[in-house]
């Protein structure tokens, strides 16, 4: 199948939202960054892949490199990664921190930012050089040796995100931190600061939607059924409170961040990021929705 | 593919967990099933049946009544249903009132009590004769003219179910129940029970298994996305709050009710359901969960 | 000392806020009433009364009734009455099912309307007619044979009162009413409808005024420290999520309506009763707010 | 009146509770402290004072010095800091976050950790040296210069107070902190760890007891009707969750701490401080609690 020809028309198809929200504001190098931009990139399990607009530029990673984390946190620790978080739909803003307090200090899932934090701190105890170690899988498997962190914007990310150290401190509070708050604050935005383009992105993502194949890059390893539990995740969880809406309109595990990357998979099918900075109310890219929308409408091959 | 083994294979392991958890009791009619049983029937897209113990033998459906008044809802108003619910997990347990209250009656989707109540709203505005009707839809898509309502645990879920009448006023205090509230709990409890078997219910779940069909059964018309999507709410509440670990463990789209019956689809494969009436803290069924699990992990054909 | 100047003189300084606010208008009979009208009376121990304006026109209680079937259900089972229900402020609106279901059906003080439905049911269960004897014990403490229910009034209130029967059935589900739900609902919307003056109100509590005397009229009877506990909970819970605010600004336990009354007492030393229909945000008379804040400043008499 | 004789007898009646409960052991500090210790000191506003047992020893003030910080607050911003906190019951634990995120940061009250984060905020943002002038300013209304800090207490506090750095954190994402997080904490910290004995806190809070005087200690300046109105946000607020309770039981504002302190007040009659380390599962000093409830039955003299 050739999937140009429906990624063009999709193209033009959501030219109509390209002026609608605005991107993520909070630290000025995310301001900074021209809104009017998109970019897609499909790579599929034969081979091909097919591209549309800025799919080359970098961008903020952000949220997206939970997937990331969470594919270290369980490589390290398997089965007993459960014990420290649930995989359960938070019903609430991924940064929430009722749903934290009520259940004790137990992340509802590895996506929303508690979550993150604790895989996190379990790449802290267990690595050398966390920071060097996350790095070098990413670029394994994006292919990519360029890829690289944004110091500015980890610095700024941590210094002002107050509502990140309120978690981080509630999570130590209830046992479920075992380093230093300031050093997982530290990693924690080092990791959402890398930026990578749609591309990198999906090529990086096949990790995933070859999920009948063990997962082994870079020194992470998972077993089949675990890497299909992440796909699993994502599909329940990887759109904040706005799961519910990705799975019923795209029908696919995906993942999105406030710089307005979204990465989706079809698994033993394809591997899809999308780009767009311009967010709506729930913090995802419209065009990216939309454009993943479109894409599993046309093509019909929605998991469902 | 022969998938008799494999289901024999499975009865004999899951046998560890046949006394483990105990059936629902809230109402006599359910306390007096005898828990030690166990039926599993499995229909693939190509015409096959496999049959597990019990697989005739009929049950109160329960929550499992959800989908089918989904069905006939979202046949009636098309997506204008999306503004009287949403399809978000709830994150909290099937019959939460906080939620509701936050979020003005507007139930989080339609697998929850409040949600399927307002189906049941839709059901009686739009239709003639209601409990004719959606009686009539089950038993053409099920293939079996024999399925009927129990009275005896219609009258006695009414007659218990302060939390049911509870969140129905609040629906109705909140504008979202256009019909009389008792007339909206009758029917609703009516509907929850159906007394079906696990062969029943597989053969009436073939209509959200074939997924590149349109829906179209006895009056009940929907279009492929519509059944994709409904598919999809399977996937992301189906399991009270439990959803996520469901799609984690089986990674497939399903329902499940306190009567023990747990019915899930592989789009464009099989249909399969089960049935055991102990049931874990969440209210699924223990042997039920179990079984599923394992089936797609021998077969390897979670959907992720 | 002659309380008639600052009361006059507090008439005038009100009269900026006399248009400000509506009068609660969720049923007929209440958004029916003259929203221009403005009474006080004041009763002192030492055997003085003291009017201002619509003093002798009667209005719907509602709330206010609180206290009444509070002080009959305490006479009659004791302090075993705080088994049902605690005496805590409850932090939020007077008619939230949060707290309600967070805390097992327990509501948090007698003055939210859980807990007057729940001294309700204490008056069905142990008065033959519980009605009849409550509407006697008012005449009685008040000194006046005409007072009486508006049947308008409890009638609507009850027709429509769907979040009152959600709560109910909370309640019921909890195990925490004992008789009929509509039984319930029918007595507590009577008591609320009853209707009466500033006169009358402040006669009335002047029972609760005399905090150094046994409580004991028309079969009600309360030792000196349940009366003086009654009015601790007037302090802490009398003004829904107010209560802070009227202790912060009037600093005497009292009691609010959405009829537009309210009665507020010094203990040992007197009774005031104000009634102005319109309402600020929280469901309290402005005018009759602002009269007691300027009556307890212009004195320096409250508590503290 | 003498009152010496009910307080000897009052030391008799609770001694059944002496070794009820334990004394806070969060952190060295405090585990250390002999549990079965119990102090008493009644300040008359005619001038006698009462004692009973280790009423000289001092201890942890802890929470009790959420008054001061108040007191010097208001007199820095007068009613303007009702922008920055509100004054209702909380209707939850001192330390929840629930709250605080639902409304946005504003704390519910001055006597919850919140509201006295941002109290030591407004010291550190108007005061040159904010712990000197706390001191004196404690040291003047005590009549005691020995009153000190203990850095031991302070330094415990700050280092394993992560739910309070959670606190803090979240306070200044919502922008009601002005100044470095860790420089409000630290301050916070040292005026929980001020060690007073019953004698120094009773003749403390005269200055809350003669609430028809100006408050003017150590430049701290109040008028009349701001010190009545600390005393009614002691009422309804000063016991976290227990508030109501101990105003049904004991009828005075007052103040307590985990240090098994306590501190109510009769307004224009006496203050009475009461301590013993063993506490409730509220966070309140059992025998302190039973002392006063005793205390104002005894004597009728509950401001109700």
């Amino acid at each position: 199948m050739d999937y140009q020809p429906i990624l063009d028309k999709i193209r033009k198809e959501i030219e109509v939202y390209a002026h609608e929200g605005k991107q993520a504001d909070y630290i000025p190098a995310l301001a900074r960054v021209n809104p009017d931009q998109f970019g897609l990139c499909l790579n599929t399990l034969d081979g091909k892949t097919y591209r549309l607009g800025d799919s080359a530029t970098k961008f903020s990673i952000q949220s997206i490199s939970k997937v990331f984390s969470l594919a270290i946190a369980l490589s390290i620790m398997g089965k007993d990664l459960w014990q420290r978080m649930a995989k359960e739909p938070s019903g609430s803003a991924f940064n929430s921190l009722v749903q934290l307090e009520y259940e004790h200090g137990i992340p509802r899932n590895p996506f929303i930012n508690a979550g993150a934090l604790v895989s996190a701190d379990v790449l802290l105890s267990n690595l050398d050089d966390p920071e060097a170690f996350y790095l070098n899988f990413v670029r394994t498997i994006s292919g990519n040796p360029t890829i690289d962190y944004s110091d500015e914007v980890a610095q700024s990310e941590q210094s002002c995100s107050y509502l990140n150290a309120s978690i981080a401190y509630l999570l130590k509070h209830h046992g479920n931190l075992h380093n230093d708050v300031n050093q997982v604050l530290h990693l924690y935005c080092r990791m959402c600061s890398l930026e990578m383009s749609c591309e990198d992105l999906s090529r990086a993502f096949m990790a995933f939607a070859k999920s009948n194949e063990p997962f082994s890059h870079a020194g992470v390893n998972l077993t089949i059924s675990r890497v299909k539990r992440i796909n699993a995740i994502m599909q329940t969880c990887g759109f904040y409170d706005e799961a519910g809406e990705f799975s019923f309109l795209v029908g696919l595990p995906g993942k999105s961040g406030v710089g307005g990357g979204i990465v989706a998979i079809y698994p033993s099918r394809y591997s899809i990021a999308v780009w767009s900075p311009r967010l709506n109310a729930k913090g995802n890219s419209i065009m990216g929705m939309k454009a993943l929308e479109l894409f599993t409408s046309e093509t019909e091959e929605s998991i469902f």
